[in-house]
């Protein structure tokens, strides 16, 4: 399965770019392949492994701030793989061009 | 802390309050304090438990369909107990009424 | 249709029931039937109607916050009216009983 | 302001990169700058521009399906431009390396 998450600390201040690296860090040495995009970081693996990244991550930020929003987005559908490229280049097929990426 | 989720089968028809009402079985005999919205489920509880729980409905969802969607946020507040109802009730003091519900 | 939205200023610490409340009163003022829970507010119109109220909301809380988060999830569906109660009796009447509200 | 957004027909089957390719044409001729993922399109634009694209993709989906759900994220910030790429640069930046995108 694939998933989109975003993890936002209340009354930290306008600029999170700080503690997203942070969390950022921990996505990318958790050996799961993820992208981030400018809403969120979209991560595929199984769901224990998914949840368990998400709940690491929700937890280092929880140690910056007293109010954590944290939101999940799965999208899970039968043997498919490599769909974080694989989705957009469906699309682009369907549309008979490449999209800006 | 709270969440609030909801489950979408793809490709199962408009009609999905059959499903729907499977799960949120799943929910009520859970023990989890909770509240069935038009929109989702909000669920208050530990975050291993919230997961085990909204992982069992995800998984009951995917045997009827082979695409499922879930969307899940999160809202973890240091302290913060009986929230399902104690937000509401806080919005309502300081608007100084009563409001819908 | 029906839509849940919230709107969280970033950077105004952790208690928001404050501004959350000047929100609620565009959202009373409006006319358009609504409901309040602990992760957001639903309410059912016209896309124009719904669209224009969440956008007064937005509006207002960035006149507090120079950062602000806003989601928003509409659930749109052909020929459906009264659904705020209405998809919740639904399941209630899949399932053959009453749920905690 | 950036917004991300995704629009789900309901009871249309489980591959749904056909109607999506329609709606990314029209987001394609909008003019706004945009971005495909895998789980959503992001957009960048003034409220008004933004919620006009995402109303007439919604409208085009509902056309064929009886029943949608939108999802929209807005993320507002004052003076912030050029924030699709920006805020993926600004994390790389703190965290002292690039990301795989």
């Amino acid at each position: 399965m694939i998933a989109e998450f975003s993890i936002v600390p209340i009354g930290q201040g306008e600029e999170l770019s700080g503690p997203v690296a942070e969390v950022l860090d921990i996505v990318d040495r958790s050996g799961l392949p993820y992208r981030l995009t400018a809403m969120g970081t979209i991560v595929e693996g199984e769901w224990d492994d998914v949840l368990a990244l998400i709940k690491e991550c929700h937890r280092t930020m929880r140690r910056h701030a007293g109010r954590v929003l944290t939101r999940i987005a799965i999208d899970d559908r039968d043997k498919a793989r490599d769909r974080i490229r694989g989705k957009v280049e469906a699309v682009e097929k369907a549309l008979g061009r490449e999209l800006s990426k």
